[in-house]
């Protein structure tokens, strides 16, 4: 069942097991940070958030050069994608759909984005944005690492409203990808708040080797990202 | 001791437990992305979760509107900013300090902050580097919004090493400020790896007036921020 450090084999259960999870992290993570609770409260949450941790430690923690049992490289299953991994306490998710010729995606965000009060932080409009430019790029069958990312603000994005993220491949050629990228109310669809602009780019042969030439599947298998920056979550639309 | 929903007065033993919390967390986020855990385990760690939620969201949640009862506006310290602070689960937290005319921080990243394989996610870079330009912005003396922001990527940032990240207040006029930033490895300090530009404008008064009008402090009195993009966090250096 285990081989090489890759744990607990990735069956169903073990998927809605790491799901909940990571949902059970994201509620609590948002109560952290809006909590008007007791000193005495606060600090029970604490220990039981330790209690937690000690549960999921007894093994080996996977290492960085090995991808999680539960992602499938094939599929470009990432469940721990930091903005669209459906497992990652981080991630909204992001949950990233194709249509019209690109992706889009709706999120609402709670006050754990906060940048301004009341606003989300203009650093996650970017982390957001950077994903969703990559999602486009493997939606079109592309894929690419950030080289450029450029980013206009023309109006603050509002906590706990629905907001449209949509992307699209502009144009590629050889190793690059020209990709743009928009943010608004999704009551809004007209109004652009972000604008992005990105170009990505695939590695060169030796830069693949020299960057993921370690990286092995769960089992220990070498395993290099064929996507490595690819449209994690991606509903076919 | 409470008044309008602000929950327990903001003691040293409350800022305590709130940082232990925030940092009980990180420590769980990195080993739910990481654990080779059994099944049970993991679904045991989400149950203690759910219980540590319970224990802080007996009273009502703070809107957004209202500041946390930790902050204090005066002195620009937020302690649930997502990138700095100390007591936001996202956060690293990045602590940044005055140096050499601008600012500074050194931060070690683990798999939660993960894109490619054995790397930074590239958006990750850009949310740091947005809140590195707003800190610089603050330890100037100013403070302003996102208006623009532009980053080149010349190589990817390895996870587990110490990342340096500069920025300093290139010029200012008026009410907008261009201000650059870094990101090298701490051990190779001169091979920038992200590249950072950034225009920051602080809004008009009636803007002002508009985005943070009805923002109010934990008691309930009105506190529009005078910094809403400040240096968090921010160490004298």
């Amino acid at each position: 069942m285990t081989s090489n450090d890759g744990g607990a084999a990735p069956t169903a259960e073990l998927l809605t097991a790491t799901i909940e999870l990571g949902d059970a992290l994201r509620e609590l993570i948002e109560a952290s940070v809006t909590t008007t609770a007791a000193t005495a409260e606060v600090a029970a949450a604490a220990e039981l958030v330790r209690a937690a941790t000690a549960r999921i430690s007894a093994g080996s923690p996977r290492q960085a050069s090995q991808l999680p049992r539960l992602d499938d490289p094939a599929e470009g299953l990432r469940v721990f994608n930091p903005v669209t991994g459906v497992a990652h306490p981080l991630a909204p998710p992001l949950v990233v759909r194709q249509e019209d010729g690109g992706v889009v995606a709706e999120v609402t965000l709670g006050l754990a984005y906060e940048g301004p009060p009341t606003f989300v932080h203009g650093g996650m409009s970017a982390l957001f944005m950077d994903q969703m430019l990559g999602s486009a790029a493997g939606a079109a069958g592309l894929w690419g690492m950030t080289a450029h990312l450029e980013l206009d603000y023309r109006g603050p994005l509002p906590l706990q409203q629905t907001l449209q993220l949509r992307a699209r491949v502009e144009s590629h050629e050889g190793r690059k990808a020209f990709i743009t990228g928009t943010i608004a109310l999704a009551a809004d669809p007209e109004k652009i708040l972000v604008e992005a602009r990105g170009l990505f780019v695939m590695p060169r042969p030796e830069k693949q080797a020299a960057y993921f030439g370690t990286v092995t599947d769960a089992t220990g298998r070498h395993a290099p990202p064929r996507r490595p920056g690819d449209a994690t979550a991606l509903q076919q639309g």
